[in-house]
């Protein structure tokens, strides 16, 4: 198998130096044909899904678990319109910036380049092959995949489809490589090929995640997970607070987005957290309160030392009455994940404040943790969020899978 | 040991959130008192050096390893000297680029932030220390240095002065930290602080560099070796082309952006091969040709199978004569270390498909492949050279030690 995984990564590497060279128009062009082959193969391709649903069944996946899993009508659709709205992205290779004349003569800027071939490594959604390896190709690089062993066959039969179109339009079909098996051993193999792949990122549960970044030798842009917080200022308008704690917990909690523990300055605690306790408890969100909260809030539940790092997915809100916005500042220091972080406040200076010193990868002012997003933020589609600040942090879009080089400009000039 | 190690870095982690607040003039306030104490300290700093030395001579160091250990007075104007540069240098930190407002209403851009904590790993040249310190403490960083065995002594004593500096100016000290042990097991322990290091940068052989690179769980910069072409083109000027071999490879012959292999094109191979190996052969300089090299100059040895690959760090070069710029490509791509290509060529197709398409953090047309470095490119000091693409590719300074984070200012909006 090593042999296997190695030859693929190879040719991926070589296939990664063809797709560098293609023009927008040669990208776009394969994309535009990558959504027509969906359409006309979609009865081959929810064929192969069926095998893996029927497996799934078989194995007693949940049903989350198995309509992750389904390339239903609708999923299909939702692919071929990503890949329209990925040939809509402008394409961010050969773009030069920073051109400067030095006082040797010659001219230095900057070129933005592909990175290369990037790893994929992903659970269970077996649409994350067509959209990771649309983003890839448009940012000029390669792909190798690694999708959970639940989805083999659908994976499969996706990059079937797209590599095909890839040969059709005379573009290197190695430039998209599924790992053909559902060995864990082939993700540690894979993380060590450093000369073949230059990137790794993860998406899935923080076991997976974990794993990959104990076991990686490549560079892994990863988030674990997100302990977001929004902390209530004492000059917050209590409703603009309501409406964004409750947006943050309860519009969709499952997602690393979502908030996890209210902090409220204790000026207006008084006041704000019985009136954002009544919508809470309403919309059947759990309290788990400091003593001040819980002296405040008879249903809510007192607050254990576990709470304060955890990223609950659910319908359960930490919550912490503090003295003043330094305390939040330091109670998020100590349990944020440098996801997303929130001041409410009509204070200008603290608002100010709160977006310098705050370490997070999105500190906001006065709106919902749930605007981190590639989308909301412009970037176009998103291909995950790192909390690393190597290289991107934050939601990554295009930009993120490419890197630039110096260019020079010189007649002659050599060095004294 | 290991808790000595975890203590020194999760100071380091607690120093790191202080200075990322300083204001320019703060930094620049305690960079010129370091500069003063470099001078009022030099007695001090020289006399545990001549510790090192001593040993150095004891254990038989070499000539050129004991000048690199050596603090002279020239050594420590040159320090003083390089603070000041850093000094004159703009502030990145708290820099905003990107401001969008998006149709949801919020308005997003981005803040240029430190990074966090630095560790730098290194050999022998205690002057990298005050360096090191000095650029990341501009950029808001707080830094763990672990430097040679052999200068144990002067880096404890130059981080004393630099430390001392920062107690005296109100900084916390533990933002400069070195590590107080000369085993190499404190390398494997250092690489394994992920939560308190957010980057390695090794400086050093390539022996060094591996291991770092194999053993570090932080994220690390580095090149392993610059193994550097110039391709002569047929439409070359001749005497430019003899200009930019001889600086590449005589200047200074030692360091990674020096010239390793002059590829020729066969049109011109039979005037400008006798002309550059006269020069060559009269500077000293071994040439290791292939077979059509050979023929041309009766002095060339027959390169071999090793010689492509090689970085020679001393005056050898070896010389391919290539059908034509296809080729000159497909060598540097087998060959090249991702550092510094050049072509020489009076060709414009030619100049603009080599900087597009060769892969190394460094391309130029007609300029000797010494400009690749952060001084001559306008970075300023240089910190290191990254040939991995991710976060930084090429010669880094002030800005690669910092990162990004999204900025939101919103007046209560939440998503639909």
């Amino acid at each position: 198998m090593e042999q296997i995984i190695k030859d693929l990564a190879v040719a991926a590497r070589k296939a990664g130096h063809d797709v560098a060279n293609l023009t927008t128009s040669q990208k776009n062009r394969v994309l535009l044909g990558m959504a027509a082959a969906l359409e006309s193969e979609k009865a081959f391709i929810q064929a192969e899904n069926a095998k893996d649903l029927e497996a799934g069944r078989a194995k007693g996946l949940s049903a989350a678990m198995l309509d992750r899993l389904e390339l239903s009508d609708i999923t299909m659709a939702s692919m071929i319109k990503g890949l329209g709205e990925v040939i809509a992205l402008p394409d961010p290779v050969g773009e030069i910036s920073d051109m400067v004349k030095r006082p040797s003569g010659i001219e230095v800027g900057r070129m933005r380049i592909p990175l290369g071939v990037i790893g994929m490594i992903y659970e269970s959604r077996p649409n994350v092959t067509v959209d990771a390896a649309a983003l890839c190709l448009k940012a000029g690089n390669a792909i190798v995949l690694r999708g959970g062993s639940e989805a083999i066959h659908s994976n499969m039969a996706l990059a079937k489809v797209l590599q095909d179109v890839l040969a059709t339009e005379q573009v290197n079909p190695a430039a998209i490589q599924v790992i053909p098996t559902t060995d864990r051993e082939a993700v540690t193999l894979m993380l060590q090929l450093e000369e073949q792949i230059d990137l790794i990122i993860p998406r899935g549960g923080e076991g997976l995640i974990r794993f990959v970044a104990e076991n990686s030798r490549i560079p892994v842009l990863k988030h674990y997970k997100g302990v977001c917080h929004v902390f209530v200022d004492a000059s917050a308008k209590a409703e603009m607070g309501v409406g964004i704690v409750m947006n943050g917990k309860v519009q969709r909690p499952g997602v690393c987005n979502a908030l996890e523990t209210l902090l409220v300055h204790e000026d207006c605690a008084a006041t704000f957290i019985p009136l954002v306790a009544k919508e809470l408890l309403a919309a059947d969100v759990e309290i788990r309160g400091c003593e001040a909260t819980c002296a405040l809030v008879p249903e809510a539940i007192a607050a254990t030392a576990d709470d304060w790092p955890m990223e609950f997915l659910e319908l359960i809100l930490a919550v912490k009455v503090v003295a003043d916005m330094d305390e939040a500042m330091a109670h998020i220091i100590d349990y944020g994940s440098n996801h997303t972080e929130v001041i409410v406040t009509e204070n200008y200076s603290h608002a100010q404040r709160f977006l310098r010193q705050v370490d997070a990868s999105a500190v906001m002012v006065n709106a919902s943790t749930r605007f981190s997003d590639g989308g909301e933020f412009g970037l176009g589609v998103e291909i995950g969020i790192s909390t690393t600040k190597l290289h991107a942090y934050g939601p990554m879009g295009l930009k993120e899978l490419t890197t630039k080089k110096f260019i020079v400009y010189g007649d002659g000039q050599i060095r004294a």
